[in-house]
């Protein structure tokens, strides 16, 4: 066994310990890796990789929905931090402090953006005076910082890349509507693309964005039955615009503060994919966010360069061409058996396999990474079946994760049942809340779980029955889980 | 005339004062405006679209050479930047300081990343281990910071974007041949996608890259006369592996450093454009790197939404769908003079207009930006006539900068006529120079010129002549110029 193999093998089992399991698959796949500042990762090419196929989903939808992109400075003045009561007070425990610059002692010091609602309200005040000029909506693609005690690649760092959108409306309405359309849009985005399907609705207030009115968000379940937040959507009010003085001159002639909303996805939905759709050989990445999503490995027996490689090379080249992210694995030094288990561990969707005999027979061997089910198809069909075979692939990991979050979505009948649930079976327990933010604080120290979302529908939200924890009256259903 | 038509008429014209005309396009066209903290800017929509499109054309290029993007932390310990002697000396009175994170004083501050090279070497020196891991060829897309004294917006700011090429090699031939496959690219991309022709050769050792065997350029040339560096190829040599240790077993079993290169391209290509493309109207984008490429302005007379805006709208949506950047704008508050002046000023290539008089005679108005000739064409001609007339315009701007360039490139006799062409007329001058260092700071101190580039080609950079400045002897033909 070469060190290669064993690297391969070495990996901890997933249902062993998950939270080694995660860590040793982000390093061996080669997604990140540690540095040597605390809590700051290197993404690597093939978990960037991931990134890019990520920004290009969501930045698509995010102009789609009529967004344009901008960008704002990687340093906020203390002061402007200040300006928003509950922004400064949320987030100064985590910033990073920029105080020499040039050799010299700054008279006031800069934040590394930990968010950037503050420079950029700063700007909106300069540029906005019209109802005419609304609404503004601006995204940036970023880096951000937060000094982060406890950190796990991809999940918490100390430094992350996101977008963050930051709009602002003439009217409450539509900026309510906005926060929800960008909702709506992160959800679409999550089944659609990454096969992860998620509960939406709105935080509890202890929860909310420090500065925000209202916070909504979507939360996935990981595979340890732990919830994960995927992307949050902000209704700012007037927090902001009554703190950076955003003011326009509505239709009426009258000035009037701007209505904001602000919302972001970051690079933990690449922790997600990990945890979702992984398991003990490692990655299963849907095929529409797969930095690869098809290997071609030829069969190396006897003269397999003359008899295998050529239309091994013709098939990789066949399905590059039709616009597949296809590659070809021809390394003399690798064993095919090598090169599989590799390519399983890499998380690459689908493999073709292709031998002495097949070429002969005119026929290719396919694996899919989700089933392992094989199929041989003629290398005729190969141009349909491979496309048509990602699709099953696709909508395969997100069904499998879709009846996972099904299947662990319960109700508790009482505090006793609700413990019960979240020490042995985890996932998200569905229970009245009276609304009391002690008693949901108590509900966190005792249990671990918290609130991660109420329904939206109010049908779906509302209850009668009495408070899972206190007994109270019950005033909304809420999903509690433990959480990332 | 109301306050937008102002905003148009009010730009300094580029012959009266051409910093001035800069500095106000900058802001008038909304590429990019400026903060309260000294040097730094935000990347306007409009402005962060070209970026849009520069990463594209770049990217696109840099993974067809075989590159992979990845991305590193935004931090460096200061050990780190200190490792390679050169390297910290050129940096250190640049670097913006972390001192305190998550309100703690941090035992080792960290740098805000002026260049990665040190964050990445330390990476590398973990990664690599035999040459089957090389080459190594690494770029990343990043946020850079550099504490500047004297700051314009794009061209020299305190923070700007950029992408950084990071390889590593077997051998010094290999590390040549990547640091000159990269000047190249840089020079076909800002010639095919910018409109921009450089010249292109090596640095004189005193502006060579702190901690570089050889930095290689190119140069472009502003309408102002002066030069602009539009990109920066580093030969590294071993310099950062032996002081990161970055080491591999070659094929001979043996240990050996790698031999590494650097390179980068920033957002200041947005300054150039500007600076040699704009005019007394402003800006003039080169099609390919145009947010807008085509405007369309229905020219509302009498019941124009009845008789014009249809066929305005569909000729807008004709181009959309085969796939050009084109916008309509039906704004009633504003008229036809103003939104012509308004996309001029944008810079937006080709204008198409439309009238109640168009509409019955079943043609439209094309004017092209750069040159402001009209043509009316059939509507049903123009599916084909656009896209033709968007490549005459390209290769216009091409043809009409390279002209430019050429023009003012001049030959000294003698240190007189040296200084001459430097004060009077400005561009480049091509005079033999002796090679040594404290020439040349006499030169750059009496004249304010400096060594742009030396020409690769031997040929082109030999000569028998005396230097320029001291008479000894000629060691090779330089360019010089002022320069941003």
């Amino acid at each position: 066994m070469n060190e290669s193999e064993r690297k391969v093998m070495q990996i901890t089992p997933k249902s062993a310990d998950f939270s080694k399991w995660y860590v040793e698959i982000v390093q061996k796949a080669e997604l990140a890796d540690y540095t040597p500042m605390k809590g700051m990762m290197v993404i690597r090419p093939h978990g960037y990789a991931v990134w890019e196929n990520i920004q290009k989903g969501l930045d698509q939808r995010i102009k789609a929905a009529g967004h344009v992109n901008a960008y704002f400075p990687l340093f906020i003045p203390e002061g402007f931090l200040k300006k928003e009561a509950e922004h400064v007070k949320g987030f100064s425990p985590e910033v990073a402090w920029v105080t020499i610059g040039g050799k010299e002692e700054l008279e006031e010091r800069l934040a590394v953006r930990p968010t950037s609602e503050a420079i950029i309200g700063y700007m909106y005040a300069k540029w906005i005076k019209s109802w005419r000029d609304l609404p503004v909506l601006i995204n940036q693609w970023a880096n951000i910082v937060r000094w982060e005690k406890v950190t796990r690649p991809f999940l918490r760092t100390t430094e992350f890349l996101w977008q963050e959108g930051h709009t602002c409306h003439e009217t409450a309405e539509e900026g309510e509507a906005e926060t929800l359309a960008i909702l709506a849009l992160y959800r679409e985005f999550c089944e659609s693309e990454l096969a992860i399907p998620v509960l939406s609705g709105r935080k509890s207030l202890s929860e909310k964005f420090a500065g925000a009115s209202m916070t909504y968000a979507i939360e996935a379940l990981m595979s340890d039955g732990k919830a994960l937040q995927m992307g949050t959507s902000h209704n700012l009010g007037q927090h902001f615009s009554k703190a950076f003085d955003i003011k326009f001159e509505d239709r009426g002639q009258t000035l009037q503060y701007v209505w904001q909303t602000s919302w972001g996805m970051t690079t933990r939905t690449i922790g997600a994919l990990i945890m979702v759709h992984g398991d003990d050989s490692g990655l299963r990445f849907p095929p529409r966010i797969a930095p690869v999503q098809v290997v071609v490995v030829p069969i190396s027996i006897g003269k397999w360069r003359e008899t295998v490689l050529p239309t091994a090379e013709a098939v990789a080249d066949g399905l590059q061409k039709a616009g597949l992210r296809a590659v070809i694995d021809a390394r003399e030094e690798m064993t095919p058996g090598w090169k599989f288990s590799e390519y399983e561990m890499r998380g690459v969707p689908l493999r073709v396999e292709i031998g002495p005999r097949d070429v002969q027979a005119g026929q290719a061997v396919l694996v899919r990474r989700d089933t392992r089910a094989k199929e041989t198809v003629p290398l005729a069909s190969l141009g349909a079946r491979v496309p048509a075979l990602l699709d099953e692939i696709q909508a395969g990991l997100l069904a499998q994760a879709r009846a996972f979050l099904e299947a662990n979505i319960r109700d508790a009948a009482d505090y006793t049942a609700f413990k019960d649930i979240i020490e042995d079976k985890r996932g998200f327990v569905r229970a009245p809340w009276c609304g009391d933010e002690a008693c949901e604080a108590r509900i966190k120290a005792e249990t671990m779980a918290t609130i991660r979302v109420i329904p939206l529908d109010e049908k779906e939200a509302g209850t009668s029955e009495p408070c899972v924890a206190c007994g109270a009256k019950g005033q909304v259903l809420a999903y509690f889980a433990r959480a990332y």
